[in-house]
């Protein structure tokens, strides 16, 4: 699992076994309800126990913004940015050609469907920011020609609070290039 | 000095009892011609060991450009990055009115002359993405006023090749409503 070595899962096991008996047990009760409850939205295919998810039947939402990212931590995140009222479309990956990760595989059909329903006005691709985060998102563009929704990226460059010298080469690069006038 | 407490200090100063003699007396003379020598640029105010330092000299520069930064490895971090060919202006520091660092300390004056010499057509203001360094930004445009110099800040945002996730909320909700039209 993500963050636990062979050496952490073997600590937990041993303290679950000899302190917390209870505790294990809870946690095996929620694992199997998760697994078992735990499915896809239908409307933005977020992770979510009920159809549609506590966003997506969030009536004070605005529906004509839709928030596109890869994988639901990055909902979680732009959520706790706290600035966004939006809706959201979680693809759970990008395009990886190499990989054999095509257009499909990744819900962008079920992402069209939506944008022909004509609710969304604009869509906001915040998928991640490597290559295949950009060919994604570039690929949604496409999508999106010869219909009347705008389509924006979010926007990159130097982080806040920090130093210029602890930013990498190539984002100082692009904030230099993509400078805004004052 | 930055990077080595008193333990590293020990065993840094005993290895080159015991093993660097020749390369200690090499540093020796290092440090005493550089604490002799290394002076300011009269024109960038970066550190220089003649009157105008490289940049400055280097014809093939665009003076028309002028990036300002707070301090010498932040140009050396834009060089790095490869894709500026204008020229710098450091400051030294930044505005901090608690710290008692007025406009005058980080040599604000200089930069004006600078400006008013009718070379420069574009300002990039690169100053920290701190709350110091936007002051210092905003100081600097505000100076510009009244001048046909145009004044640009370099862009914020989400870095280059991370996950969302990764990026704290204030610069994700930055990103979101920064975002570009693609």
């Amino acid at each position: 699992m993500p963050g636990i070595g062979p050496k952490s899962a073997q600590r937990i096991a041993f303290h679950l076994l000899q302190h917390g008996r209870p505790a294990a047990r809870q946690l095996s009760i929620a694992l199997a309800e998760a697994s078992e409850k735990v499915g896809y939205c239908t409307q933005c295919n977020n992770f979510s126990d009920t159809a549609l998810c506590s966003i997506c039947t969030n009536a004070k939402r605005d529906a004509a913004l839709l928030c596109v990212v890869e994988h639901p931590p990055d909902v979680s995140a732009i959520e706790q940015s706290g600035d966004y009222w939006g809706l959201y479309f979680v693809l759970m990956g990008h395009l990886s050609p190499l990989d054999g990760i095509g257009p499909r595989d990744i819900g962008l059909d079920k992402l069209k469907q939506r944008l022909t329903q004509g609710e969304v006005r604009e869509v906001i691709l915040a998928t991640g920011t490597t290559s295949e985060g950009e060919a994604t998102a570039h690929f949604i563009r496409e999508m999106t020609q010869g219909t009347p929704i705008r389509v924006s990226r979010i926007a990159f460059g130097v982080p806040l609070g920090g130093d210029l010298e602890l930013v990498d080469s190539g984002t100082l690069a692009l904030a230099i290039t993509r400078r805004q006038q004052m």
